[in-house]
């Protein structure tokens, strides 16, 4: 089959032929239909230092399919599968619990103590076929296409984002970057409830998708963005919550300012160093709480995702700026800085 | 002043000169701009059994301007009032906490052991002006009309039912009964996250109004409002909420197993008699969680309300189908049972 | 092996030479050390109504083995157990999910909606050895007993009560009913943060159990539970919350009338037959939450209540009023209703 | 009357006779029976920068008297007054909130936008009379030693600590520091169903009292505390919670690496310097929670820990270890460093 691989630590990836995958106990083959790009494939691609950091951590072997963002037919299933069966649309969770740790057996098997990644310690999405364990298949309502399929996996960061953000009926709330996850949290915090949204970034490109996606968008190299919180947020003093993306450290400088008190913080991105944090005056005083993310709830996150898609109260695709075929695939990598949303591959062929 | 007053037992209301109030120490007076026809007020028209309860309860005494519902300006303030002042835009919480009980200290003003209804244990709001203790005044928005403001004791009703339903982006929801509770219930749980809402009348009028919100509309004396809810939940098993608002006795007879396990109901109206329960069944194998709705989490609620209305995420004067001069008042109260979605009176002349 | 059996609808078990069963794939033979009497044994020794229902709903076929309360030691695991080794010292849970229906996706597998329950759908623990699902099988603390172990289960169910009750530090709690799981509650009450707790029962035994407890005992035959409760709950208007273990409807009249406001209510007895409830004064102006409670949460209270045992915060055994051999099953049963707490089986040669 | 006064900028406080004051409207007049030493107290007291920094923030002006943690008799009431009364036993919350901001009116008046604190900008309690507004005063239950009462206000920080770490039942908590605030902790944490709590400190003086109210005390100077909790939560992979006292920047340096994956941590210590914090690791891939504690809820917290104390589960004065007469008060902030946990003043004569 056809698929993309990180061969070395070099730059870009190879599209070459490889053996087609066998499902084995347990696992399932899928026949891939779109998958997605995400930042951690860019840090691959490059080879840079957040991609040694994760590849070490998450046992990365050369050479590998990366790839974890898709949607897809079941062509096939090994043997003890019960739950899902050949002809199934599905799509994947790209975290592999251990099922029988402590956080497993406590409803967090997302935090899991022996985790594996999917398109990290094992192959990935990015060719014709893949396969993965039963565990982390999920099913695709018959309403949701399998481009808005590919899309659950980033859609479902975004909405844990939310749900751990303890957004109330008609809040405001700063998105900090409007890259593929701020844009798809745009969305998501409107289907939740949020009554405005303010999304910050420096291009321009992705501030005007921000704006499409009904957020008031602002330039913060251009725009002083604690004017802005001010006069949208007099009496409360501050944005109800938070949601930072963009793992610039730079933006924990004045981030909790723009906070009101007892407001709530998600941190998604992560910001390559440690940031300084004045615990008296940012958390204390303030009286904020202040939570990361790491993953989608298994499966509570998806099952809201789907259920939005299926009720068409958000259109996943709206942040989709590219289409590319598998084939050109280190295109389709040197197109993300240059300006994009999310980019999808749609031809594997 | 003009009001409508509550003389005694007898049907109807009473259009007369009264005197106009003056504010004491810690009250404020209003120029009535808009005011709301609410069930209670309905029942005081009647004087049925439920006005007999109601008024017993909470110390009605001849004669008595009813209404509650409303907004206005601020003409005077009392003594003492320090955050409120002469021309604010305001309008009235109904419930009077006495502050100092043990609900009253621990957030649950709204449940007050001392308790005082605006509009029953002393004069309410349908007169050309009124006067009520500063303790129960909000704030409009700029943005906010007095017709919206008039609305969000209701819609605050409407949002404290979501607020108790633990709802979860994406749920379904059924609403059972499609008057200005049920509508404005609709349009606080599409705002707040709902995925999808079916709602429930016998009354065409109403349906159609459920069905304009985004509601799935089911008249449940044609449809078989259980093959519904297994086409709509088939993989949940039920609705994941369900939200009560008619007060009738009967519906209780098959509600519980429209919900999946694990979900909520959330109980508004009051039916006028006990009804039965099958625990086992409807509460303990089913995992339910069954909660009463007494008014607005006091401010909480409101502020909900006031920043959806301001962000234009709901329209609260879509379920006003008809507006009446406060000298037609008697006329008004016909209306209601001949078909009607809320009624608004708009002239205090 | 030896085993109690009930062969068919008649009172009483047989104790008799049976099979040692097998592991199969995915499971585990445990040699039982302690096994508890549970309400449902007790039913299905009677073979009254409740076990007619219970056993249709659950899919009891004859011959089987009853018990599901039980402590012991792995000595064989089947194929594909990747969790459990022999020589696991486990307990079990009682629910057995499918693992794969929308509850069981959303952290509430013991609300399946394929539910099978052991020791009814398939044989049980009142045996010398017992196999079981390894997807049901606790691993006990080194510092745990077999007898405490073999209570692991219906302390789990007094725990998911205390967590389905939202108790606060220094709440003051009504327990209705002394039997087992009541005692099991004031136990898991007072050590989650409850400052009192108020027991009540018809049987002096069992009362004089809840008092060395620590809790206030009271015959609600004898004495009149309203004034005990407005004498300890004075400011509060009633207690915070009340947890319904005995089942009997009589209970039901005026439950709710101890309760204070925005109080929770959890019920775990199941009663024979509906009760009558007053929504409007008992749920709605009253602003309670009412909660039912079908088993444990898998695995987060059995996590707890392992924590406590461990570090010696609950002394489980304190409710074990009698221990038998299995040879003497019939006559433990008959002990059950002469006097009693819990009984354990702690001999089964 | 006599007052400890703080007259200026110099080191320690002037014990003098002062005129005493009248209650206002609104206002209640207070014979202390008891006070307890802060540790904003003894930032007055020496004067430094956390003293230049809090006075100047809360508006401080010379001369005052400090103290704010208290208890006594009222004596006197001034007009409109109406929740309390001449003879009442009390004590005080810290923090004057304006009752009419956005967060007084969610149920967030400690963070109150235009708060006032006692003992900084107003007089305080060290004195023998001392007026405070209705708005603060809290009446302690009849059981309650006015000792006991004027630990109210740090237990409450305790138990608010206790509250924003949304406690299991049986969890491993760690109390960092064990200073006055760090004692109460460990006791509401035992209260509040920890199942095991692990207390650090430099100063064997404190470790020892932290040993002899349950906690596993360790002297992070002397032991390795890693190890220590590899131990104690080997299969949890960390502490569930950890509340931090100490205020010690140093002590953020490893203080994540202790908390379990989706842990919670309580900053409660004022950090004189903003701290390094890798987002990455410490808040994101262990999906943590942070969260500051800044004063108590108001009135929530206060009813919690008055249950406790009225009912026994807690004993307040074990953290007391001096007592002093308010004459001898700059002998009792000497004290202070020298070796004490809570410091009282009994005898204002």
């Amino acid at each position: 089959m056809k698929a993309l691989v990180k061969e070395n630590r070099d730059r870009g990836f190879t599209f070459k032929e490889t053996e087609k995958p066998v499902p084995g106990p347990g696992e399932v083959l899928i026949r891939v239909r779109a998958a997605a790009i995400c930042g951690t494939d860019m840090h691959y691609y490059l080879w840079n230092d957040a991609a040694e950091g994760f590849s070490s951590k998450f046992n990365l072997q050369f050479p590998m399919i990366p790839g974890h963002e898709c949607a897809g037919d079941v062509e096939e299933v090994g043997s003890g599968v019960t739950s899902i069966k050949k002809g199934d649309r599905v799509t994947l969770e790209t975290h592999i619990p251990c099922g029988h740790c402590f956080n497993c057996m406590n409803d967090e098997p997302h935090n899991c103590q022996n985790m594996k990644i999917y398109g990290t310690s094992c192959d990935g999405c990015f060719a014709e076929y893949a396969v993965a364990p039963e565990s982390i298949v999920f099913r695709l309502p018959d309403e949701v296409s399998y481009e808005d399929g590919a899309l659950f996996e980033p859609a479902g960061v975004a909405m844990r984002a939310v749900e751990r953000a303890d957004l109330l009926p008609g809040d405001t709330v700063l998105v900090s970057g409007s890259g593929p996850i701020g844009l798809l949290t745009i969305q998501m915090l409107y289907s939740s409830g949020a009554g405005k949204v303010i999304a910050t970034d420096l291009d321009e490109y992705r501030l005007k998708l921000a704006k499409s996606l009904g957020a008031i968008a602002v330039n913060s190299a251009k725009e002083n963005l604690a004017d802005v919180i001010r006069r949208e947020c007099a009496q409360r003093g501050g944005v109800d919550v938070i949601i930072e993306t963009t793992g610039a450290a730079v933006v924990y400088q004045d981030l909790f300012s723009y906070l009101r008190n007892e407001g709530h913080i998600v941190t998604v991105g992560h910001p390559g160093k440690p940031v300084m944090i004045n615990i008296m005056e940012a958390i204390n005083l303030k009286g904020a709480t202040m939570r990361g993310v790491f993953g989608r709830k298994i499966w509570g996150t998806w099952w809201k995702v789907a259920s939005l898609v299926k009720n068409k109260k958000v259109d996943l695709c709206k942040v989709v700026t590219h289409r590319f075929a598998l084939r050109d695939g280190n295109q389709a990598f040197e197109q993300v800085p240059k300006g994009s949303g999310k980019i999808l591959f749609t031809d594997f062929s």
